[in-house]
């Protein structure tokens, strides 16, 4: 087995420092590079200071074989990444002709005058392989220095990606061919904790070398990472299919997906495949769940639409909720989610209608506290389900608990 | 003048190196610590490898005097950070009896056996300050080694956030009370692209010493952000006000507001200002328009709710946009999206109504192409708006385009 290709990604952004923006291009890059079997040592974040972005691609230069530098490469003042890596290799840089013509043809385009400052984005190392940006100014490029392969791409993630996508990946998996190959798989779960999926597991993940078993708490539920290494993807394959098989054994039960797969999607399938039609009526999520729904590709198939009724007096007129049900129980109740639930499921013509009814907060309403939450779902099939639920957190906390507890409630119901 | 406080933030986890989530933690504490005058020089991510957290720890220790670590506190064998630093600092641990006795009293509440592994939790360095966690179990904790403040916290965000505000916050403000005071403020602008708005403010940034002036281009626009350091909180204060009022002098027209001022906050208060009410009719955005919208408190004054139309019966039977229009321009059309806008304010009783319309993908509708949207807004007081935008990207990029597209035409029709 030869020697593992070790990575590492530098972000350079005093943006990211003071906490603007997260650092979302090294998840996106490690995400992918992961399936290469590049391993990723390191994340690192550096601000915009030459001698200490200067300091921190020393250090990479000195520990890893190949190193991904995003940000720094605009038109502007504090954009340092060219400056900071001449000062480390010596290497001298060019003006680019290409992607000069490209930055002044754009302006040319726009009607607008170039200020010079954009000059400076057609500047590369003159040994580097320059890939053009498709969608952007800078061009990427990926510069041998000391046997290191130092990749340089824009901070902007759309321009990051496309760069990546086309260029990067490309190289990296011919660079990489020679190795070992590490293949990683995620198991998702909806409905059990961490520390219970654990113990269920527990003898299994003591014993684990090859692959490795990594459970982990997230946001939508619990996630088991599984990484194997061998010499062949089918050896790989093979060792992972194993493991899986024996996880789901012990807790399928709570078992939904693999990878990329989502709640919304399984729901969007399943609807399919029982030919039902869904309907929403939403209150403190806004539209949120919907809005999550719909980001599956396809879902006009089996997703009527909703109404958001931030409103009693929509609650009533539009959604067609009947005021008895108000007066009685009040807008923040089970009552109100099922009529809710029902009431679209029957104006918007669907079999299946869910309802979110509750309070965000800041303040309490009708007297309910603050994360008082019912979620009903309506079946015409004759089934109904009504859920009350109390979170903690902040508005959008506990509007994006609501929306996650939906999702579960409505994917356990189908399934 | 003091020593500046160096602080670099280590979040531990590997399903941060393989991209299974980005490390919003570090983005969370940077914005935060910026308001103490704390200067971040780094973020750094280490994955659960005992060797390389004790390595990383070890070149922390030597080159920053408050080292904020997350992640790893947690109960599984991969949750390596407590015997990193042991394996660095040499200082025993004990277990912490108010931490078990919170942790067996949960799992006997729940009615659940605990798990053994729980147990570790409770592990904490002997000389340490503990911070009982009040929302999870592993209780945070500070200790001084060496001069340096090393401080622990669990990697789940929601329990990151509280011990940070309950804890950490109110210990660091102390500590660096007697230091320089350094404050940003961020302007926000929207309509303006990056390159055109650094060329206006050009002479300025050359000449920028104190505050620093560094423009940033976001999702939602650009901004700038101004970073003034002084002896004083009143003379920052007036540092950055000065040099504020330039700046919008320049480009005030873009401007819509400062710090955590959002779009969608600014179009309730300007709803509100004019005792106008709101109504949406959403078709390819699903209802994220309207739950972008209703993450503002208070939103409930001005926002009546809206129509999620994801289906042409839907936008005839429910929303009453005549079938003649549908079948004359067609359900993407400018034509539309201006009966959704208008119907959404007749059907649900608002002066104001925006309709959305467009192919998000996979593939064309109507032989549109994916990326083609129509927005409109109708006012009661007789102005409408119409726009076509032709957004590149994949679905959801496309979705989120148009949100943003959405609340910038609303945003200047409405101030």
């Amino acid at each position: 087995m030869t020697k593992k290709v070790k990575a590492e990604i530098i972000a350079v952004g005093t943006e990211l420092l003071l906490g603007q923006i997260a650092n979302t291009n090294a998840q996106w890059l490690s995400q992918q590079l992961a399936q290469y079997g590049v391993n990723i040592y390191n994340h690192v974040v550096v601000g915009d200071n030459l001698r200490r972005v200067e300091e921190t691609f020393r250090q990479a230069h000195l520990r890893s074989d190949i190193i991904l530098v995003t940000g720094g490469l605009g038109p502007t003042e504090d954009d340092l990444t060219r400056e900071a890596f001449q000062a480390l290799s010596n290497l001298s840089m060019v003006e680019h002709k290409p992607s000069m013509d490209k930055i002044q043809a754009y302006f040319h385009k726009q009607d607008v005058e170039m200020t010079p400052n954009n000059r400076k984005q057609a500047r590369v190392f003159e040994t580097a392989d320059v890939w053009k940006n498709s969608v952007g100014m800078a061009p990427g490029m990926m510069v041998t220095f000391e046997g290191r392969k130092w990749i340089f791409l824009p901070g902007v993630p759309r321009e990051m990606k496309s760069l990546a996508i086309e260029h990067v990946f490309p190289t990296i998996q011919q660079m990489v061919s020679q190795h070992e190959i590490i293949k990683s798989v995620v198991l998702k779960f909806i409905g059990i904790g961490e520390s219970k999926l654990e113990h269920e597991l527990r003898d299994m993940i003591q014993a684990q070398t090859n692959p490795t078993i990594a459970p982990l708490a997230q946001d939508d539920g619990i996630v088991i990472r599984l990484t194997a290494n061998g010499e062949s993807e089918q050896q790989v394959d093979e060792l992972l299919d194993k493991t899986k098989s024996k996880i789901l054994n012990l807790v399928g039960h709570y078992f939904y997906g693999v990878n990329q797969a989502t709640l919304e999607g399984e729901i969007v399938e399943l609807l399919r495949k029982d030919s039902k039609q869904l309907a929403t009526a939403e209150s403190l999520t806004g539209g949120l769940f919907s809005g999550k729904l719909s980001s599956v590709p396809g879902v006009s198939d089996v997703f009527r639409g909703g109404i958001v009724s931030y409103n009693n007096e929509v609650k009533q007129n539009v959604l067609g909720v009947p005021p008895q049900v108000i007066e009685e129980y009040g807008a923040i109740s089970k009552e109100c989610a099922l009529a809710m639930a029902k009431n679209a499921a029957t104006k918007l013509n669907a079999s299946i209608g869910i309802g979110f009814t509750g309070v965000a907060g800041p303040s309490e309403t009708e007297g309910k506290p603050v994360g008082t939450v019912y979620i009903a779902i309506y079946d015409q099939a004759g089934h109904t389900i009504r859920e009350k639920c109390q979170f903690q957190g902040d508005r959008n906390t506990i509007r994006r608990r609501t929306v996650q507890k939906g999702l579960e409630l409505l994917y356990n119901h189908l399934k």
